[in-house]
């Protein structure tokens, strides 16, 4: 099996810097740490199979009822789970979007269609465009991410509720991967986990904690469902131990009080580091998109060869992601993680032997 | 959902003793412990997709080729992996064996068909009667766990290898399920998974960190298979990084030198503490089943009430495995865990109030 996603630092054992992943900067909270630590104390035995005091404190925090919350080994094993309890013949995804949607998808034989977003549109979302292509397509099944991933654009809450509005009209269901959310300063704002929490049963909303609280190797993902018999379908597709003692530890933690400071935190050395990394981007003559979120999106000049800059960075012990492999981009656009001002000097630094 | 398993101490929190899960006595090794804990250090980023270094560890282990090797979430990850890769029309499963056999192969459709092994022969595995029913039934699947659970009986290797070159002949692929094989003395003798690793394609072999190393709540699988077409399907159906950094780094700790006096310690343990506790449940008048493994199953006399044993210890602030959601069995058989002296004492003294 070929390695196709970012943060493969295992087959590159000489990097010492990887930009390659989307993952919180400030690293994991000391909080959530110590608590996966006592997990592992207590991992003699099974773990909660309903993730009892996890699923109670995240109804509390979102003020949700605790049922229509879903836990996974990660968001990626949610997406699968969706996928697999809607078997969907037919599901419209965007390209380019995160490519696991389409690998669940493909398990369960969905013919997927693509809409493709538009260099020249910066990659946004045209949503009359999106909603003409919809209504042509007629399919059951749609997934978007918000903001989206590689670029990092954000569909505005209203032109969300306009998408899920025709998709009720229509009876398509959407899946809304708001795993990169929690780093924007709206991202509550923008959210639709109320609404899928509060009635819309066509709606399933993704959430994560392994990018925010930089527990990646932990594996924790959760979702918001309110449609009851997708739900039992969902947990009876998956073992009931899928969420380990560490993860659900973790988890817990994550929602204690230094959470306020520690994302305010994050939101505001985003907000610095990501202008000064785009702007070394820019005077570095790339092309650069509008991202919103933890990562930067930009395309290589034509006259470089595909994955050149990619090559470049490893041989500086600098992994990036170069994303030929996402539907609808080649080897000339990358996606780079925004890391701390030191971090992030050391790529601009070495950026400078390239250009 | 209603938790059908053993291990529930999250809905019972008086539970002092858990004796309704087969985890070994002697607890999580420290070796193994401590790897998990450096593992949680390391959890900011992703975990190895493919398990690298504990998949080397493991074929060094087991002398068997790398790419024989898959790795998951817990064993339970992999039984629903190998049921959804095969897609059977219809399987064959003993009753009573563990429930998510079935549970896998019910979100795939499959239809199965029940072979009902008999009290009055201890539950074991009549061989010839076996096969004589996959002859008639013509099923494209069969899942066997040696030893059985919950009974505990030991299928013989010149036993299965008949069944193996029945199915072999017929066209019928074999899961079979060793996970609590590392607690026998004889295990290795008794286990396939040399010929799912040497070359038979139709053959799936499971074993499982979870319990020999007391680590359930880290969750660790892995299983043998020889069928590169159905390993390729069993990777795509499956997120990339189902097995947690903590997770990966206990197992590789797994198989350090500590290991085999730690094994020997547990079966010396189990060998007579599964004698000291079998005695005392025939003491008190249970009829006792042959159990090979590190749990023992027997019955209640039928003039009491069902489950009523269950509900007696649990008052008692122990917890037992009532095995009435078990095809084939009622609310009369019950499996206990054999723990340590101090624990069966505590379980036997306990019992004296009940007969």
């Amino acid at each position: 099996m070929e390695y196709k996603h970012g943060g493969d630092v295992y087959r590159n054992r000489q990097v010492e810097l990887d930009f390659s992943v989307n993952i919180n900067p400030l690293g994991m909270p000391e909080a959530v740490r110590q608590e996966a630590m006592a997990g592992v104390l207590e991992s003699a035995r099974y773990p909660d199979s309903r993730c009892g005091r996890l699923r109670t404190l995240t109804a509390e925090h979102y003020q949700v009822p605790e049922d229509c919350l879903i836990f996974g080994n990660g968001a990626a094993e949610l997406i699968f789970g969706i996928a697999r309890a809607l078997a969907a013949k037919k599901a419209v995804l965007l390209a380019p979007s995160f490519t696991e949607y389409e690998a669940a998808l493909k398990c369960m034989g969905t013919d997927c269609r693509f809409f493709y977003l538009k260099e020249e549109d910066g990659f946004r979302l045209p949503v009359e465009e999106y909603l003409g292509f919809l209504e042509k397509e007629a399919p059951q099944l749609i997934f978007l991410c918000n903001p989206s991933n590689p670029v990092g654009t954000v569909t505005e809450r209203e032109d969300m509720k306009k998408i899920l509005d025709f998709c009720g009209a229509h009876g398509i269901f959407a899946v809304v991967d708001e795993c990169f959310l929690d780093f924007l300063e709206s991202g509550k704002d923008l959210s639709v986990a109320d609404e899928a929490a509060g009635g819309n049963e066509g709606l399933f909303v993704l959430h994560a904690m392994t990018k925010i609280f930089a527990m990646a190797g932990l594996r924790l993902g959760y979702g918001f469902l309110g449609n009851r018999r997708l739900m039992e379908s969902m947990e009876s597709s998956v073992q009931p131990w899928s969420v380990s003692i560490p993860a659900q530890y973790a988890g817990c933690a994550a929602f204690g009080d230094w959470r306020n400071p520690y994302l305010c935190a994050t939101r505001e050395l985003l907000r610095s580091q990501r202008e000064y990394l785009g702007r070394g981007l820019l005077e570095a003559g790339f092309s650069l998109f509008d991202s919103r979120a933890n990562f930067l999106f930009f395309k290589d000049s034509a006259r470089r060869e595909e994955r050149e800059l990619y090559r470049y960075f490893l041989e500086h012990k600098i992994l990036i992601r170069c994303c030929d492999d996402y539907r609808g981009l080649n080897g000339r656009f990358y996606r780079i993680c925004v890391k701390t001002l030191e971090d992030n000097e050391r790529f601009l630094k070495t950026l400078q032997g390239y250009i």
